[in-house]
């Protein structure tokens, strides 16, 4: 079969990772397998429902809402999450043509959710504290006019804090979403980020701690706007076949369904994994203090990424891991702004965004990592990091 | 488990369905079963590779490019059709804010898909032979100016002239795409529709004849315009992660490629029954010949819905077959222009609409019928079409 250039990424997965054929990848995802798969494919053939809101998607749906501790109706299951955002926002009545106040320091797909609700992507700066946007910064804008919805992202699965989003949505009228695509784990019921009013937008892409290959998910606990959303992800229709609003496909279908299933089953075993190298690498982590990893991380959540600030040259550095088989991945580039597709877009000064595109950079992070491949990274990090700068590699 | 609204919906599948729990219902699909995808999920473990453009997405794109008879790279595959539509009238360049001609008689997807894509729907009428838009009466039309582009519908899985469809495109400078969602066999390589030069879109949805639960295709023989395809399915990245276009998350899974892969293995044996049922009803219809099928139904292709011109009262007719536990379906409700979400867009006079709108009806039809059933069916339909009109049952 020919390739093609779409066939020339590491097969281990994302775009643009750098290649290290014979060592360790900067991710190696691992979804539930055949077995583990296959009794809800047979209860699939059994109910003969293989899309649409099917059985299989509705036990999936009030299983994850037991697990972020909502009700099955707080809960809306798409075919991904940047189209949860783009529908969460329609739903939302976000005015097309207004702008939609967002971080510059965030994944291609925030700005491409609000694009296709018809919104205009405004970058702003986030704080270095937190990598994200500050609410009572957002709140101060002298702007807020012509703001038409506010994305808050939570960076790299970081939980935010919703009750203050929600108050700065109270206070001002603009709706906010909060783009929590990597903080699957953060909006567990009991963990650092309760759903409030602000509707929440969780990926389960493969990429992510709790994956099922492509999925999304919407928690809210306003049932009004979720049967909004689900009316937009299957052409406007729900129960009657009756378009009320101007819809799309955004549906999940029972197959996915049916690995999110047996993804649930195997979430505690999934998430201690995780958690057993999130600690291993903050434990090695620690005797390279120059190498700062995102806010947060090691803390009670864990993501499917690790992302650290680098002290020297971040290309060396790159560079040096790569001469040891060591795979790293830019994860959000240069920063959402620096997309010649969105680059000609209204934003604020962005300092700390510049910052930290600057210094990012993923390294190796999946469930199977040995403590020896965690030591070995580390270990080549910290020598890399202490490597003298650029200038003084390029003139020797 | 709590229900909600969607889940009132007929188990076998589409919204709006009159459930006949203990009958014969209007649409029972079936999939590949459990066994026949087991192969390729452990396969995808192997490859611990589950979505963005995988091994098996690849080889399903390669398979199909060859029923087809394309190369692989005229294929691209997305998470369903609608977000295939959308995306190619944006990769096409189709102006935002222009209008797009479409036939009124479409499913509500096509709109769907062009506003999503930035354009305003204009409902044309269509040819009462071919329940299609007529080419030529397009190109005659005296408010070309305004149309960005133009969407020709396939209906109910019949074949069009994409060869008159090239030929209106190239001398108005339009471009054209085929929304042939139910025409998967009609376009099979040595079928009665080959791809020209305007891009077909096909669905591979679950009601669909060659069902994978949720996927679309597009057949183009332009590669430039495919690539953009796929960068706006993978947010504007094509190999490296730079958004060089806007785009979203049009991408299917490796578990969907998976069913996919499934379903073509099998297609040989799905079309036989496909057509086996297709010449069952389309002789046993000869019998009642005021009971119309959709133009083309019987002939050289396949689809999976069975859409008749009833004679007389069509809602009696509804009520006639419910009473024997046949179901029915207006797959096209009454029309595309009729839904609240569409009725205030610009449209045409259109009576063929109207006319086949207010007469459609869609029967049992489904890959499973038995002989006895199709006979059933056929016989309580002939009775009923010739039961007095509905003032009659009304006043008696």
């Amino acid at each position: 079969m020919p390739l093609d250039a779409t066939q020339l990424t590491h097969p281990a997965m994302p775009a643009g990772a750098r290649d290290v054929a014979a060592g360790i990848p900067v991710a190696r995802p691992r979804l539930p397998g055949a077995a583990a798969i296959l009794p809800y494919l047979e209860e699939l053939d059994a109910n003969g429902w293989y899309a649409n809101h099917g059985p299989l998607l509705h036990r999936l749906r009030a299983r994850l809402a037991a697990h972020w501790g909502l009700d099955p109706g707080a809960v809306a299951l798409t075919a991904n999450a940047t189209l949860a955002i783009a529908l969460v926002l329609r739903a939302l009545g976000a005015a097309p043509g207004s702008r939609c106040l967002m971080p510059a320091w965030t994944f291609a797909a925030t700005a491409g959710a609000a694009r296709a609700a018809g919104l205009v992507p405004h970058f702003a700066d986030v704080d270095p504290a937190s990598w994200a946007l500050d609410p009572e910064a957002v709140e101060a804008r002298g702007d807020l006019d012509g703001i038409g919805a506010i994305l808050a992202v939570a960076p790299f699965g970081r939980p935010l804090d919703a009750a203050r989003w929600d108050a700065v949505s109270a206070r001002t009228g603009i709706p906010v979403v909060i783009d929590a695509a990597a903080a699957f784990d953060a909006t567990r019921a009991g963990g650092p980020m309760a759903a409030g009013a602000a509707p929440v937008v969780v990926s389960l892409h493969a990429t992510k701690a709790f994956g099922i290959g492509e999925g999304g998910a919407v928690l809210s606990r306003d049932a009004a706007l979720l049967e909004r959303v689900r009316r937009l992800s299957n052409f406007g229709f729900l129960g009657a076949r009756e378009a009320a609003l101007p819809g799309i496909n955004a549906k999940m279908s029972e197959y996915a369904a049916a690995v999110g299933l047996a993804a649930l089953d195997a979430w505690p075993e999934t998430r201690a994994t995780w958690l057993a190298v999130t600690r291993r690498y903050a434990e090695a982590l620690a005797d390279h203090p120059s190498i700062a990893p995102s806010p947060g991380f090691g803390g009670d959540w864990v993501s499917a990424t690790l992302t650290v600030l680098w002290p020297g040259d971040r290309e060396a550095g790159a560079a040096a891991l790569e001469r040891e088989g060591i795979g790293t991945l830019r994860w959000w580039g240069e920063g959402c702004h620096r997309h010649p597709a969105y680059a000609a877009l209204p934003r604020d000064p962005l300092p700390v965004t510049e910052f930290l595109a600057a210094r990012a950079v993923g390294l190796p992070f999946w469930r199977d990592m040995t403590p020896a491949q965690i030591a070995l990274v580390c270990g080549v990090a910290g020598r890399a990091a202490r490597l003298p700068p650029a200038r003084t590699r390029r003139g020797g």
